[in-house]
């Protein structure tokens, strides 16, 4: 245990993660959800994170012009309900809704509501897939709100949204923000009709992936010395098979808490915020960033 | 395997990494790198890496002003000496050498040859530490070069060196310029002394930093999709063992060879050149860059 210093002693914070199924009534998504975070919030989880668009099964599966009706405002009745669990179990929440900004304009947001149920702010997920099986280019407008961390009561709280965790320009601006946990809700898995490059054939499960998602993740929490807590959906819908595996892990990338493939779960962790400043102290990345070096970043590509 | 597109096939390259001990005479080690890439090259190996300053031990465990005198200016002995390898096995050679710029300005700096011999440019290290028994800021002046990728007889070829490798800036930026391989010349190691924090009481190695140090590199193939082959020395010297552990990972993070903690390996590896172009098809991070709301990434931090 590190002595108190002069700014004082921050104590451990429990978090929460809620691996769910999805069903296809939103309402009962709504329920389950309000089920799972009373019962995080029992077992003394003070922030406690959902799955990417948890209201819904993942629509994006196919373009339908009809599932833009699935889409709500902010606030809307999603963030109200989360700002009353919020409020009623005095936990910060975050919540991905699948928001209506305007018509024709449409985001997949993350609200972050602080243990008051005030919503601290919202993240419009920056980086939007296209591939077989993940149209998100088709429903969601590439966010404008840039990255971003929220001060909350329990922590300060950075969000990206599933297909950003794959960006370490992401991780890296949110940290820069304060972050002290990245939260990650996502909605990702292995496609059900493929065997060859992306599942093999021995395994029920190509790990390769997974485990590239769990790497580039547990790096962003080694690059900034952060905690990161992903938290996925699990299940068949469809034409993919959701791989749950959510996890937290330390400032120094070790898995402090996981979840399995098949099943829903409540995955608790303790997150002592005061390894943040002992981890960058005895890995000082931030202190030597190249800040004079590294403008080409905002390029695509350096054509030759 | 994929059909020939109209640009034409890339054939597999292959690739060897030097993990050696560094003996306090400069002299023998240049032998000892010499017989290795020699054997490299009779191994099929068209690219070969050194370990970070192979030519001394690790001098930068104290501060030494009479260390300075291991420089030498580029081109010098040791670029000649290395030249002369790469023509007679008519290989891509990668060496790292304390280069002395002019007086009182050193760097710690990669120069990279072709397999004519040539030499095709030198990256001087851009992220230099400063910690307990690694004093690098007291011997080297930050690279002025930025990152690069450098094109040669059988791939481009970009290079980081050591300390560099926890910044996925460098990894981006080195990647955008069209690096296919990123080359990571180290010197790491567990501090003998310490057993605490840094080293486990169970295990004779404290895992933890060597698999954040293998994760954060495996994360930058992922990121950019690249394969990344990082060269580290083994062996103990004065207060550091150096835990080797040098590796191949292809463009996904899979790692392809390893060596050992404990003993000199002359690690050779396939790279299949267009696993590039195939992995980043699948996921393509590159695409969905938002150049647009990474300028940031140029401040030092966010003051709220």
């Amino acid at each position: 245990m590190a002595k108190p210093g002069i700014t004082g002693m921050k104590h451990p914070v429990a978090i929460a993660l809620i691996q769910m199924r999805c069903d296809p009534r939103p309402q009962q998504n709504l329920q389950v959800a309000e089920t799972r975070v009373t019962a995080a919030a029992r077992r003394g989880a003070r922030i406690v994170c959902l799955p990417e668009l948890f209201r819904t099964q993942y629509f994006c599966q196919s373009e339908e012009f009809s599932a833009f009706d699935l889409a709500e405002p902010i606030p809307g009745p999603t963030t109200r309900a989360l700002a009353r669990f919020a409020r009623r179990l005095r936990i910060v929440i975050i919540g991905s809704i699948f928001e209506r900004r305007a018509a024709g304009l449409y985001h997949n947001t993350v609200v972050v509501l602080d243990a008051d149920g005030k919503l601290v702010g919202r993240y419009r997920k920056m980086h939007i897939p296209d591939d077989p099986l993940y149209y998100e280019k088709f429903y969601f407008t590439p966010g404008d709100l840039g990255f971003q961390s929220f001060s909350t009561r329990f922590a300060n709280v950075g969000t990206m949204v599933c297909w950003d965790q794959w960006y370490p320009e992401a991780a890296r601006l949110t940290a820069l923000r304060g972050a002290e946990i990245l939260f990650i809700p996502t909605a990702i898995g292995w496609p059900r009709s493929e065997r060859g490059w992306h599942r093999s054939r021995k395994n029920k499960y190509d790990e390769k992936q997974y485990d590239a998602w769990l790497t580039i993740q547990r790096a962003h929490a080694i690059a900034n010395g952060v905690f990161v807590a992903a938290v996925n959906r699990v299940g068949t819908e469809n034409a993919i098979e959701f791989w749950g595996g959510s996890f937290v892990c330390d400032p120094f990338g070790k898995i402090i808490a996981q979840a399995g493939h098949d099943r829903e779960d409540v995955l608790l962790a303790q997150c002592d915020l005061r390894q943040i400043d002992d981890t960058r102290r005895n890995w000082p990345f931030l202190r030597d960033r190249r800040i004079d070096a590294y403008g080409a970043i905002t390029e695509r590509w350096h054509d030759v």
